[in-house]
């Protein structure tokens, strides 16, 4: 069940918050492996990516690469918008499972038992047990995204679940709240460790 | 001291191998912080990126933010070429200072005494101590390089310390050998524990 108050909503025991846009980067700044979704009409799907990055901090911007043959592409072409969503290690399974079939032939959500919230900005379905969320209207740049699939966004609304991430910054993750950062055959390395230096 | 032969050279305990094209993507894939190392005339320098991804395949390209104020951009910009370097917990130190000061007024190679090795296709240096050299040469990009800093560069050559990586994959990374990921304020996570999914 959910909640809204103001600008943060619960969701059972997960709390989630609003990050400031001009942080919204670091959501991807340690190089997470992402689920792309999208929605246009009564059409929704969800992929996973490798291949994002932020691009600029104000107004924020990233990178995302979403291969022409997919049907998230074909959402994001005619909706001019997206969501990034940062999965963690509870999500491994659905991260590959969504990554190895297509949304033009199943219903991804129904048969991966995915669930999802609204976004505030853009139609397309945030991914529920995600740790991050920045919902994105496309830049559009035609050479690029013809010539590379490669896709320029901007962040227009981002969001923490403030277990992992909270004023702007990650915290110390929980084994269960690990972002994925995939390897190759269905192997991650996960964000756990961290490495402090003084600066 | 450096021995070459044929495509694999050997480096004090480290074993450097050539790594395919088709697979050197997987150099990036997991998303580490790398640093970016380039040459022209008698000129060079090394900055950090956090902001790098793969973009295809084959032929393997990938893109990088260089941002316009940089020395290395003047440098990227006049010669064509750069090396991205993926470096390790042993040299995060390193990716640190190399982030916070500009080569236009110091010889960082000197002052943090980073040492290197040629690369095989372009005239950046490359950086001892990391796990992965990706040689790039730049797709001139106009629109992207002056409205976002946004390089798209063709991988030439890739090579890899074999105790990290090998045939074309990374291995279980030993403390030492962890790739970094930057957080914020000097903080990393390290690509440290894996998880294996079967798929």
């Amino acid at each position: 069940m959910t909640f809204t108050l103001g600008r943060s909503f619960f969701k059972s025991d997960t709390m989630v918050k609003a990050v400031e846009l001009e942080k919204s980067y670091k959501l991807l700044n340690h190089g997470p492996t992402v689920l792309v979704s999208a929605a246009h009409g009564d059409q929704r799907n969800v992929m996973a990516a490798a291949w994002s990055m932020p691009l600029d901090f104000s107004p924020p911007k990233l990178c995302v690469v979403i291969e022409s043959s997919s049907f998230t592409r074909q959402l994001v072409d005619a909706e001019g918008s997206f969501a990034l969503n940062v999965p963690t290690r509870l999500l491994a399974d659905t991260t590959l499972q969504v990554g190895h079939c297509t949304g033009s032939e199943i219903d991804k959500f129904a048969k991966f038992k995915i669930e999802t919230f609204p976004a505030s900005q853009i139609r397309a379905p945030l991914i529920s047990g995600c740790v991050g969320w920045l919902e994105c209207k496309v830049i559009r740049e035609e050479r690029n995204e013809k010539n590379y699939d490669l896709f320029i966004a901007e962040i227009v609304a981002a969001w923490a679940d403030t277990r992992a991430f909270e004023n702007g910054r990650w915290k110390k993750l929980t084994p269960d709240l690990q972002t994925l950062h995939y390897i190759a055959g269905g192997a991650f390395f996960l964000a756990a460790d961290t490495l402090e230096i003084d600066v």
